[in-house]
């Protein structure tokens, strides 16, 4: 079963399954001995790094929800106590403290369901990443990741030792395996071990794993290929929410032994996700108090629940949605969560006319509304016409403001100013930097006065090569586009215009050919081959590490080919100083990929 | 014994050396046949990141060097060939084939003497952080880091696996144990399983230890340590040079059983440093061809080497450093070195007439010359007459240009321009930051147009509680004092002019009471506590993480602590666009601290 909306927000449907929940309650007990019943529930919240009073609230109502109805197994998502990642908090012990004093008054929350949640273990002066089995107000049980990411935009051996028991639990006489996340991404890794050795009938993993495009495809596969060669039920629970530069995707899992689905986690939403499982228990004839392998570490919850007897097989609507559809969804999560969690109610975009900054305003619209949106156009010498009313007409499309600030008299201050030293200096980009630091200082005065966050406008294949201006259009809290590359960048405007089913997005701007209109005439091909091409080597060069050689074949010249290369590693220092963007491609730049700036490396 | 500058310049006292050397050479084999004499070198010298060509060059001359000074061993830092860290290089297949080619190339280079060099080992798709050892022309036994840090600055684990043998070498009949970096940092890591168990008679240590104050004492403190413990000698060679956040100190140490000092590389210098060991081996009565202990792998390399029948105690001069000049030291090789890798020679600073920027350009004058130096002055109608002359004399003492461009009307376009959208607002920090940026605007310009690099000024305090503007003072390319607090610019600039017997730097800088000069009469006491105090908590909270208990008793209200705290917290968006600047305490921002930018814990 899934349900719409937030946790407080519950719909009729649910409120029928509640009833019918009610109904198989009075049923008495007549079920096949050989086969056990589980309803089990997974928390796909958005658990906020550090905000224990909010994680603890919000883990209490899904309890509540659980129990209401008729869920013997609840799971929550890898550090759902703390949030994800909480990087460095792990090293305050004060934060520590906090998280195992929450546990504990969690526990005695937890009355009529099992429940798995993530929190940080601290044994001495080691600490895991743990999932604790609380029941009937008490820790009844607890298993640490045995497998530690820590490359890509992962760090947890930075924090965390690995565990080394594979663990299992026995309730209702059926054995369940527990993972956490990486776990189970390694076929030989615990999962194997707790359903091959300890013959789990059931493996759980809680996890917060981040999305980029194509990563929820490849984690169904993953999945039901676990469930096949492990002969089980996988229950997989994902965090969904924004931090920093991750967007985690939620589409958590409920999959059976053949691989089927049984319930699938809507994507880059909060719900409570519900399953009935019927089990026929592997070790049914064998004694359940007792563990079958002595390397697995198995406990016992008191038997008191199988109260499921009819299973109620809960209607499930399953989402599919297309590889542009997901991205679009991933960069509005992104963006409101980061405003959201970081106090922010209005946003401000500089509207240049071109596509990136109105791909921008039509994601911020959508993630905090027309009227929590302010576009500021800020024209020169050098911007045409038709830009400045392409932007109008975007805004009014969008329901949205705009404040135009002009910066001729600026730039003759600046002129005045730097005459003197710059006589006899030719023009160079100099002064086209100037003209977009004058911007992002105009920016930057409306975010200090007004409030309003400013988010950047930029996208992947202009950050990658540099064609940006550091202070300038790269100021600003947060930079929505960083790791949209611009093919893509137009992929989805083509697709929000077909999805609205008008040109929401002026078709002069998707036609327009891109320019930074910082010099008459200015063209963004006057310096860089076409983003089509350009996208090619950025593709292979930055996510998928290749050396000149894997470059060649592009359609490209070599020498062009280096001239990016160099341009790319050049601008290190640039991006840098640049701020944090949703991660929706492999490899990002920020603490995904992290070169030296002092780089001597010739390719 | 130890040289003066680099590989190049030979000094006279080398010169006779080499002439001892000749003559040792004549003498005939008469040592006492349980007595083996073996002469080490140490090569501290600054490695570059990806800088393959250098790195092979530099090593072939200390190659000679040895060869010529007829040492029987020679020791390079930990991955000399590479450079340290070369961070996500390594996950570049050309890269690593790059590097695997130039230590066979080296090992053609290697004749009479025994190397032994850090490289990355590929082993299918593992890597490890390995040591070489070469020995005409081939490589004639290797040895792979058991211990990875994986804290702090470090992600050794991002990359490397863990070796795991513990590994020795036999020449000349003594057995000599090989580790790198962190492996010696464990008392009961390898070395004490070579040195114990396999019974080696030396123990060599190849590093790339990062500085910061307080690190020498305590690494010599430790290599003492485990030189008593494991009674053996201790050839330790450490890393020079400045990368990005780090500075590496060089400081490389010979130490005897008994813990004394054998040679002492100096500090913040590239050099050779040689050391006559006089070693009696503890398998003297065994056979050396044979392992000892199957645990230890060991190689053994031909026994052709041995010369060294009379040894030569060559003159050693030990620098001790100050703790301050030690830190002055750091400054300026972190800012050269930063500079010339990134293929900067000229540097402009913006002198406001305070401290920080006087301190600011000290240390770049002492880094490049007072030619190389720009100061930048930009006053405003708040910048005090006693500032600007202040710059001034500054300057004319250090020897460096300045060019003065008041903002006073940039200032008034601007006000122009946001009049109509600020109307009826009250004035606040908008204005003030809108200067700031003014200034980092004009020093962006000189830049783009001069190609110097832009030093940033701030220091650690300011830095940490966010007392500076984004795209402001913060504007530039490298933030020298980004890693010194408050107090220490006061002690550093003391100790500059005490060491240069006269107010270089003018005592009304030293005297007057800190401000930003962004409104008239402000004073950095309107906003924050004494630094005195301020750095007390920010001692605490930043480098030991302490919690709200930990900050008590500092002689601040626990309300100002807190709002300190949150300070700190709120202003991580900040520091993640700041530049990068040198580390030279035990937690820097940056790669060293790694906090969450969203992030709700309140402490």
């Amino acid at each position: 079963m899934e349900r719409e909306g937030k946790i407080k927000r519950k719909s009729f449907s649910i409120k029928r399954a509640a009833q019918k929940t009610q109904e198989r309650r009075g049923v008495l007990d007549n079920q096949i001995s050989s086969q056990v019943n589980l309803r089990v529930a997974v928390s796909q919240m958005d658990f906020v790094v550090g905000d224990f009073e909010y994680n603890a609230n919000c883990i209490e109502n899904c309890l509540n929800d659980a129990t209401e109805f008729g869920a013997d197994l609840i799971l929550f998502p890898e550090l759902a106590l703390t949030g994800y990642p909480p990087e460095d908090l792990l090293l305050k012990d004060d934060f520590i403290a906090k998280n195992k004093k929450l546990l504990r008054h969690l526990a005695s929350s937890v009355k009529g369901v099992v429940a798995v949640v993530g929190y940080v273990e601290k044994v001495k002066r080691n600490l895991y990443n743990s999932a604790a089995l609380l029941y009937k107000g008490k820790v009844v049980g607890n298993y640490r990741k045995m497998i530690l990411p820590n490359y890509g935009v992962f760090d947890e051996k930075r924090y965390f030792v690995e565990g080394d028991e594979p663990t299992c639990f026995v309730m209702n006489g059926i054995k369940i395996g527990l993972t956490i996340c990486e776990d189970i991404w390694d076929a030989n890794g615990p999962g194997k071990q707790v359903c091959e050795e300890g013959q789990a009938d059931i493996l759980l993993n809680i996890s917060s794993s981040p999305y980029f495009k194509g990563k929820g495809r490849s984690r169904e596969e993953m999945i039901r290929q676990r469930a096949r060669q492990y002969k089980t039920h996988i229950v997989y629970a994902n965090l969904i929410g924004g931090q920093d530069e991750l967007v985690f995707d939620g589409h958590s899992l409920v999959v059976a032994p053949d691989g089927t689905f049984l319930a699938k986690g809507n994507v880059f939403e909060e719900e409570m996700i519900y399953a009935d499982l019927k089990i026929h228990p592997k070790s049914a004839k064998q004694n359940s108090k007792k563990s079958i392998n002595s390397s697995i570490k198995t406990y016992h919850v008191p038997t008191i629940l199988n109260r499921v007897s009819k299973p109620v097989i809960l209607k499930r609507r399953v989402y599919k949605l297309g590889a542009t559809e997901e991205v679009f969804k991933a960069l509005v999560l992104g963006t409101r969560d980061y405003m959201k969690k970081n106090g922010f109610s209005e946003a401000a975009i500089g509207l240049s006319g071109g596509i990136d900054s109105a791909l921008t305003a039509v994601i911020a619209v959508k993630a905090i509304g027309p009227e929590n949106v302010v576009g500021i156009t800020m024209p020169s010498n050098y911007s045409s016409r038709g830009s400045i009313d392409d932007s109008e007409v975007l805004a009014k499309n969008l329901g949205m403001r705009t404040i135009s600030l002009p910066i001729k008299e600026v730039m003759l201050a600046y002129d005045k100013i730097l005459f003197e030293v710059f006589k006899n200096l030719p023009s160079d980009t100099t002064e086209e930097n100037l003209q977009a630091r004058i911007r992002g200082n105009l920016m930057m005065a409306l975010s200090n006065k007004m409030g309003w966050l400013v988010l950047t406008t930029g996208n992947k294949s202009e950050f990658s090569v540099g064609y940006c201006t550091l202070y300038g259009d790269m100021a600003g809290g947060f930079a929505v586009l960083k790791d949209v590359p611009k093919k893509w960048v137009y992929r989805l405007s083509k697709w929000i215009n077909k999805n609205e089913g008008y040109a929401l997005i002026p078709e002069t701007i998707l036609t327009k050919e891109p320019s930074a209109e910082l010099r008459p005439g200015q063209k963004d091909t006057d310096s860089l081959p076409p983003y089509s091409l350009l996208d090619k080597v950025l593709a292979r060069y930055i996510e998928e590490d290749q050396g000149m050689e894997g470059l060649r074949g592009i359609g490209l010249p070599m020498k062009e080919v280096k001239k990016i290369v160099k341009l790319v590693d050049n601008s290190e220092y640039k991006r840098r100083q640049g701020p944090p963007g949703i991660k929706i491609t492999p490899k990002a730049f920020g603490k995904d990929r992290r070169l030296p700036i002092t780089n001597c490396y010739e390719p």
